[in-house]
């Protein structure tokens, strides 16, 4: 039988600055602090359960530090691990007390250089009594403080070959492949994928100078458009540049806005509405060249050609 | 290996006056319809890929027809198939044209007398060209018609005892309990529970007189709580009766609209937000008796003695 | 020439807890803090030009302490007090330092008892810098705190003959009724009364026991639905009680949530939307007895009987 | 004593498309057609309870006919005539016949070659039953159609001197400049100017070229932001052209987007939300040029260089 991936678990990031990338992520955004370490600091949404969706390490230079998948019951994790090594990769283990929350797991570095981590313990701490919801099924009160976004949604990445990646995916970790942009020349530069009922919760878009390594945007989940129209205020509040104003994705058919964390200059995405596949027989949605413009962004703000290479990273 | 099931596909009811069931469910409502027969029309909403998520089938007395669930692969319908008659269950296949748009198909009746379909094959008919949205991946143009719902949600029915139901929904088709309340007898009285990330999609509620196949309500999704205001204008100004006006669910965290269908008396929750669950180890969140109330209603209209158990189907 | 009124300046009111009632206000509401005294805290909305649009004063009992009216000019404040003098009323000056911000004002007890006050100068002071406004036509940010309403709304007082109250506003100040209740019997019950394009600045209910000067609520306003519903979900789970859940009124057609401060028992209205008249040949829009329903409540809660008499203030 | 205006009234424009552009403001935009005669069609919103607010006119060029404004009492429309008359302005009666629901009203050109409408009388007719909202203080039924707009908001022209222009309608009229735009120069290149508590009935912007009577859009009012992005998946599934994207504009607080009939090539704002001015002592909010980028757009798509001066009317 095959180990399966169940969700997107959090996402670790590096910022030159983390007092600055602090208050963006905590007194803008509004996600809740789980803990402070020493140049580290973790967070999550007031619907996250897992102890943390985002960690920020201050570092040297911004870029992804870790993705961390969950695996759909806790004997997947070593199944995968075999299933890599057999495959010729280098896994590690995390240590202990290396990852706050986190308990056994491994990592592993793409053949495109990002390190992902696979686990399926993580502790699900309740939040502290004051900011603790009155729902049952809730963890932090919402709306406490900033934007305040539900959870974390996906992760977005340039490498340069995105059906290289995807077929490893698909390979590897079973994502499949929802929706895509294919050029007239054939070549596939976009891939929304997901092990999730998401259209995505990890999209692949090709670099176009074939840089492998490169961080696009993290995104967490708004309830409402009308959420997404308070975040731009709030943003504009305190400074923030919109990088990308609201508006509408074709592909996932989401409300979005994007702006920049000015700690680390890696782009947050705030992610509203789109649909869900249950169809285990989904056809992958191909956007033509000609459809690209209008499934980066069906309305809204104009797509301008440096948005989508735009990233961070290794330089190469 | 064990069979799945991939989603709720459609929810068959049968209504005594299939015209006025119709302006309600096309007219005000604004599904689309897919397909008319004698005696049966086939709907849709906006984003529902298959070729209906509803069937009105005009008959003597309003009750459930059958509920229709999709298996994760082709060959799970045999297996469950399979798996049923060896629990002693009896099976019946779908006849040829029997339901428009249907491939291989069986039927059989739940202990509690609900008919389920299990299948894996539906056509999904692109839209009509006048009606067909612009977007790739999506079907209809929304918002043509009425309040315009996105998509089928779930399915809501009574029984005389919930665990038992539940029970078997578990062991038979893997479904979870995501939520119920529990008495303080120890009774779990209802069930929220889903093969998909949903938190439901089905119900399972205690009848007080112990009848076992009454439905209390099928549910359709609104992308936004002004969606659901917006309903709320709409169904006054169509004359029809809000059955439970707008608010907000604990469980579930969504927010809703009921309305009863003139022609069947068929409760339709308009039903919008809610969470996801991708979390292989959730445990079900358990709400007490003193805390029954604020698990249905968060805030919104006061929840009625006679809400839960106001159900339409057989009367033993 | 007629002296005009301009707008509904402010509410004053008594609560016996000002710190309970201030932590409703501020820190749940989230009204901004203009000026603190001993015994009394002045707050506006983020888009209140004027120094203050709420005072809370600590006293015995909760109840309505005054409501000023702003001038359409500066000499109007005159005129005004010479109209009530010769109308056999008595007036007296504020004093200097006796309200915060205040120019020449003077005040006067209504013949059902509440106590008005009649100003034109008041001061704009901006925000504080950190809590200002990037926008040049806003005062402080806007979603900081809590809920955090837009500006002042409008009044809600019930007296023992609101026909005659609405003839003494008529004839002194210029209110228009913009829509009434009248029952049967051919008494008007409730009217929705202004001096702007509002439909009500000023709403004027009837007591079942004809008591004088009870204070049913106050208005402040959000900007859309959705922040009605959040304003429900942070009601809860601060453990406030919604006193009446969200809806939408027949009556102005605003969206609508009362909560009451649990300081002073006072309760407050969160209002949105509804329509703006500035038709000066508008014909009052009488509801009928069998419409009143309707009017109070288009849809959402169900209409109790004793809401409308629930008020505070003096007893008889 | 001065006379009054009281609101503005309605737009009539002209287009060489007629069934074009009722397909685009009836079917699209979903404006209520009040009256059909030759080569002239009446629309109104939901709300709007005079006969009507647009007129579209089949004619050979795309412009402004005329726009109207309602006095605030019958006897000032012969005041503005005699006002105007002593002025030098010719000023002429519309016929009886002339103009559907009309009573008596006078035309005359504005130094800037508009026609401006002063009328007092106009019928208000209920809606067809079929049509007729449940609601008494309500027209037509909302959500009936297309986007579906509450009512007629504002105008919008270009001239060469808006400050002329603005003196102009100060000292004629009585406008408010609300907010402006004052170049380094110390030239104010655009008024946003109300007789209401709105912040503008009408917009008069600098025409680079110095061009006078060039009509920039007619806006009318949605009721929330989800309405605007609802406007915005309607636009696109009809094939029209976002002219601009949604956004928010900073002069104002109100949530736009803007499209262009495609009959005549006049944009139309749907407009949303925004701040009322009561006060007043309101001094005109005067952004700089530096500043000027953020009150057009407070945030969504960028502000293009050639926004401002595209606009439809006579070439000189």
């Amino acid at each position: 039988m095959e180990p399966k991936l169940a969700k997107l678990g959090h996402i670790a990031i590096v910022t030159p600055d983390l007092e600055k990338s602090h208050w963006f992520f905590h007194d803008v955004v509004g996600l809740n602090v789980q803990k402070k370490e020493t140049n580290k600091i973790y967070y999550r949404g007031w619907a996250d359960f897992e102890h943390h969706t985002l960690i920020l390490i201050e570092g040297n230079e911004a870029q992804l530090d870790h993705i961390a998948w969950k695996t759909e019951k806790p004997e997947h994790v070593d199944m995968f691990k075999k299933k890599l090594n057999d495959a010729g990769f280098n896994t590690w283990d995390v240590q202990p007390g290396e990852e706050a929350g986190l308990g056994y797991a491994f990592r592993f570095k793409l053949p495109t250089g990002q390190i992902y981590e696979i686990y399926y313990e993580m502790e699900k701490p309740p939040a502290p009594e004051a900011l603790k919801s009155r729902l049952k099924n809730q963890v932090f009160k919402s709306f406490n403080q900033g934007i305040s976004p539900r959870c974390i949604d996906h992760v977005n990445y340039n490498v340069g070959n995105p059906d290289e990646a995807m077929k490893f995916h698909e390979e590897m970790f079973g994502f499949k492949s929802r929706e895509c942009i294919e050029l007239d020349n054939g070549m596939r530069v976009a891939h929304w994928t997901s092990v999730t009922s998401l259209v995505h919760d990890l999209a692949i878009m090709h670099d176009p100078e074939n840089r492998q390594n490169r961080l696009h945007h993290i995104a967490f989940y708004l309830d409402s458009f009308q959420d997404v129209a308070r975040a731009a205020d709030i943003y504009r509040e305190h400074g923030i540049e919109l990088n990308v104003a609201p508006g509408k994705h074709g592909v996932t058919q989401a409300s979005f806005i994007y702006a920049k964390d000015p700690g680390s200059g890696i782009r947050l995405e705030l992610f509203s509405g789109g649909y869900h596949i249950y169809d285990p027989d989904w056809e992958t949605v191909v956007w033509k060249e000609n459809e690209l413009a209008d499934g980066i962004i069906w309305w809204g703000p104009e797509l301008k050609s440096d948005f989508l290479p735009d990233s961070v990273g290794p330089a190469s």
